[in-house]
């Protein structure tokens, strides 16, 4: 490193949303080289991550699962998976309780894919029961889509059991695990996950830049000759990946560093247990605390995931949304707004390189900004 | 900065190659920040590069062009663009006379856009001519597709005349600008561009991570819900960003940091000429001390740009490519193949944070190497 960039040194606002996130200065710092696309060692790191991904998730080539990597946020992910995975002329059922289920729908939409929407109360878990009866009541449909942990409230929706009914009756089952794939331990095997798709800046701790989809080579072999994209085909990016171990298309070189060295970080945390552990700590600390200054939860505790909580809205009059997100900006603590349709709520994500008392903190810092507001109690 | 990353010190190899390029520590350094995608100083960010890259082509908003961001590699681009430019029924001419020309046709076809290839020579521009013949002949061709800086042989196509013609027969006008933007001066006003494609890691000298469009603002009017994909969409991207100045989807927050930074650095070098000055200077000095080793250019200087030069393979029998290229390696030196069809060749881009004295290094690199290997003269 020569000299400082003009903004090092100045102290980032933490951020508690649902990403991009806070990472880790050696994160960022593995940023800090420039590697030709072919070079060996580059090729290497793509390598690298490609296994440790399936690693993560148990699995392995032997286990016949594969891992492709994809430019562009996770949506560009997910929608590879939908344009390369759905044959012609098949139908798409989507599970849906939030934005990112609607989200699925509309990329299916785009792509003239038929498709039908299973909506869900966005404060519940989707149901495994209406999923089967939704498949048992049309043969058309060859495959299914599901978000895991749906940020929009926080929720975790039940992958395994709806997979079983998905396998069982024949169909692909595609699951969005975009905030949740790291941090919560999920048997793609046990949960009959044909396609899983997540993203470089979520609970891995890298910076956004590239998408990943981890399936079974059985389900990715169908891909071949399907996309409805160049730039987005699933199967075409994999078989490239396998030619030359290069991307086809400029890969975000830098952003694929520090993902390299954030799955490292993961490991020498534990592992997705380990990051687990970290993560339900900051959700218990920051819950606690939201509920003696009187916060109320937008879920249920049985439905609400340690990812990202949901709060409503103080009902006291003096309590400004816009003036309390401002204030805490100005304390360079940065949450969320909420896209839940039926309350006001707002989101404090626990993900990301935030610690226990990086919660803390917050807490304090949301007390004297409710205190500021002559907010004395926010139930 | 806390403590380096574990390759940081470490000197990278420098890339005379089309892309990814060396870069600045400066730019590199930008990104050791993390902003949240909502952070007023990074949609400030967002804000400044769109505005800069307007004013890099010499135009403004008020004169009635539009700049979108779109995530991914170049090519990413350039499928938002053909996938949300060319209207349904619309018939796409594609002007080749390399790899990617090639890849606008393949595009073109996966999206099942109408499409007809005029293949010209690889070691030729690309004839106005021709294409006004092709338009004449075929009154169902709406739009029109060419490659400015054609890579694979490193040449410079005449985008202004054929713009004048495109627009005569009032036709849509796409050219991918990928490897020229920002280094070679160019009106789009004048050259009667409605699309203009290029790559945040190529003369601007960023990092890999995304792409961005300069159009017409009426001709993207024409692209509202004409486009093929959700995530490539043109039209609704670049309504987000005028909605919140947000990108709809993650954006790569570190890249467009590190952009920012890069265009920064490019107005402090002088703007396009400048860098134009800088990369003409660095090819002047390759080409001379290449002929002198008896290196031959597989184009005629006319026909040749200064952005990246193909050579022919020395005819001498104990030249082998593959052990010329590693030994460069060796010595912290990356040239490139060729995509050329019709002859053996090697790439050597003079683009990135190259200056005149690293081409020299390069040379007697060169030189020791063809030593090295027994190569008494590289004709």
């Amino acid at each position: 490193m020569t000299s400082p960039g003009k903004d090092a040194g100045k102290k980032d606002k933490l951020l508690f949303t649902p990403g991009p996130l806070t990472t880790s200065a050696s994160v960022k710092e593995a940023m800090l080289r420039d590697l030709g696309s072919r070079d060996t060692a580059f090729i290497a790191a793509i390598r690298a991550i490609r296994n440790s991904l399936l690693g993560l998730a148990g699995l392995s080539r032997e286990k016949g699962y594969e891992c492709v990597l994809m430019q562009g946020s996770g949506t560009f992910g997910v929608e590879s998976v939908i344009g390369s995975a759905v044959p012609p002329g098949g139908k798409l059922l989507v599970v849906i309780n939030g934005a990112y289920g609607e989200r699925i729908l509309k990329i299916a939409g785009v792509l003239g894919i038929e498709c039908e929407a299973l909506r869900c109360n966005e404060n519940r878990k989707t149901d495994p029961g209406e999923v089967a009866g939704r498949i048992g009541a049309d043969e058309s449909i060859t495959t299914v889509a599901i978000v895991h942990c749906e940020t929009t409230p926080g929720i975790i929706n039940p992958v395994e059991e709806t997979g079983s009914i998905v396998r069982e009756a024949g169909k692909t089952y595609i699951v969005d695990a975009m905030s949740s794939f790291g941090a919560i331990e999920l048997d793609l095997e046990a949960a009959e996950i044909d396609f899983l798709v997540s993203s470089a800046n979520k609970c891995i701790e890298g910076v956004p830049g590239f998408s990943f989809v981890i399936c079974r080579a059985g389900a990715l072999d169908h891909c071949e000759g399907q996309a409805r994209s160049l730039s987005l085909d699933l199967f075409a990016q994999w078989q490239g990946l396998e030619t030359n171990g290069q991307f086809r298309f400029t890969p975000p070189t830098h952003t694929l560093l520090a993902f390299e060295r954030a799955l490292e970080e993961l490991a020498e945390e534990g592992g997705v247990a380990g990051r687990a552990a970290r993560y339900s700590r900051n959700y218990d600390t920051l819950v606690a605390g939201m509920r003696e200054m009187g916060f109320v939860e937008y879920l249920a505790r049985g439905d609400q995931g340690y990812i990202i909580t949901s709060f409503r809205y103080p009902a006291h009059p003096a309590f400004d949304f816009t003036e309390f997100y401002t204030r805490l900006g100005e304390k360079d603590l940065v949450i969320y707004p909420s896209k839940v349709s039926d309350a006001d709520c707002f989101r404090i994500g626990n993900i990301g390189r935030i610690q226990e008392s990086d919660v803390r903190n917050l807490l304090k810092a949301i007390a004297s900004v409710l205190e500021e507001l002559g907010v004395e109690n926010a139930g």
